[in-house]
């Protein structure tokens, strides 16, 4: 089994001409360091799990990215983290939400995973959880950024003169996300994300809701979802996806397109990554772009933006 | 078409012994003013997602059942509910998590649903959305029951003499739910509950996890779940029945009858009620009994503890 690892860092209608080439050459930077963290897990031998959650912290840990450092603020000018981690082998999970203090939340969710009975924490039940786990914590300083704290002043003043949302989904509500297939057929998702910009404080999207925007199964695939959450979580979207794979006999690609075809004709914008046992993966969108990419066993780096091919970096 | 409401109260091993003739009757009598409250909606003609909100709301009431009044206490003495509805039509969603305060924990899913933007609310950020809602909220004093109280004291203690876990399933995670088929054919679920005695604070369920503990789809079912939530999340319990009818031609009956026994294999206990929208009813259980119901247009009230037969009260 050669192993594999797909990435996403949101998706939107990313109009080509609002981004510079020095922007766009910085997400494949960026997901580029993300590609190469979790491959260097599968390169030696290691799961799934560990891949996929190397691959988010890196995004977690790049500003750019609207997950960990660089989260985006809810309307009460906060920070709200959510993530989520399920391998698919045993179909552990665990997942964090509504919570700022852990540098990387995909860890918060892996200590759910492995050291709680539960599934779902949320909140200040999840941080003083989270507090007797042995995580990196960093002060509400090291995740602010410039750029999303002027994205939502722009938010703010747009609904207090009642204008038009013109926004950039992706800035709306972007999102981390990597599945995995290693040297073993073993599969895993995760996904971590500050939610949307100008949120109602407490909001949750589809990235803990596991079936709507994070599922793996070893059975069928590992997915994880980036977009308009609430159309993720109404439609099960990554349980939909293994669902048609498992009892239609659809493969990932044709199951993964007619779920993005379905959550784009409710009126759901995003897009998702998914991969199977046997190391197929899938990247589709119904959206202008998504930032994505995929790594295979000969460490080469495929990333991509828009809806061009992806390519070799 | 001829609408039908069925409820559960909670699923657990619930040993017949240790509950007297006066405790059996006075849950027979809760559940048939359940069944009854959400029966009036439907017998004038109403929507499925009214009924059911209304049986969940007479069980909300009713200091037997762990949600809203008599709910459970986690381990901090504190109590945090979550609640969940859908409509089968729409696929639209509400749901909260974490809260304390509104008396009807359903009727906050509900202000989620209609006017918000969004699926899911938690913990503070949802108790200021709620604020604004037009709801009847209550003191911490309202909700407390002493026999709760009392089974977090006796919790505690055995945790601190690490004595064996032998409660009964449905007093540790009970949860009420409702799903009906209205005259017009239309589904609705909700799911509304305490969580589990003694609980880490944060800890959620299954209940607000769309696809867990609740789903609602005209083309194939409602279901509401009661039992080990994390493996209902885990299994995607809801919305894997639906997934059974829709891509493999089961019925309802025999799709959550697998479902249940999945979760039994996995160690998972619990049980869930489910209607299609021929107005056929399941309410399978892989334990000692679950607290039952249905009713149909005859408004005959038909309810069940363990194992036996539905009895017409």
């Amino acid at each position: 089994m050669s192993p594999v690892l797909a990435i996403h860092g949101g998706a939107g209608t990313m109009a080509r001409a609002s981004m510079t080439p020095q922007d766009e050459a910085a997400f494949h930077v960026g997901l580029r360091a993300s590609l190469r963290a979790g491959h260097a897990v599968l390169a030696r031998g290691g799961p799934a799990l560990d891949a996929v959650t190397a691959a988010v912290m890196a995004m977690e840990d790049d500003p750019q990215f609207n997950a960990g450092r660089g989260a985006v603020y809810t309307s009460a000018g906060r920070q709200e983290m959510d993530a989520a981690v399920m391998n698919g082998a045993d179909r552990a999970a665990g997942a964090v939400a509504g919570i700022l203090g852990p540098r990387n939340p995909v860890l918060a969710a892996r200590a759910v995973m492995q050291h709680s009975e539960h599934v779902l924490l949320i909140g200040e039940g999840a941080l003083a959880f989270l507090r007797e786990q042995n995580l990196t914590w960093e002060e509400p300083g090291y995740f602010h950024t410039a750029h999303r704290w002027q994205a939502l002043q722009t938010e703010l003043e747009r609904r207090r003169l009642a204008a038009a949302d013109t926004r950039d989904d992706a800035a709306k509500h972007g999102t981390v996300g990597a599945v995995a297939c290693d040297a073993a057929g073993h599969l895993a998702a995760a996904t971590s994300t500050g939610g949307m910009t100008g949120k109602l404080p407490g909001r949750v999207g589809d990235c803990p809701v596991f079936g709507a925007g994070t599922w793996a199964d070893d059975a069928t695939c590992a997915v994880s979802g980036t977009g308009h959450g609430e159309y993720f979580i109404r439609w099960a979207a990554a349980h939909e996806i293994a669902s048609r794979m498992r009892y239609r006999g659809e493969s990932l690609a044709v199951a993964a397109d007619a779920v993005v075809a379905d959550l784009l004709a409710a009126g759901g914008s995003g897009g998702l990554i998914g991969v199977d046992a046997a190391g197929n993966v899938a990247l589709p969108f119904n959206c202008g772009g998504m930032y994505r990419g995929r790594i295979g066993a000969d460490g080469v780096a495929w990333t991509a933006i828009y809806r061009e091919e992806l390519v070799a970096g």
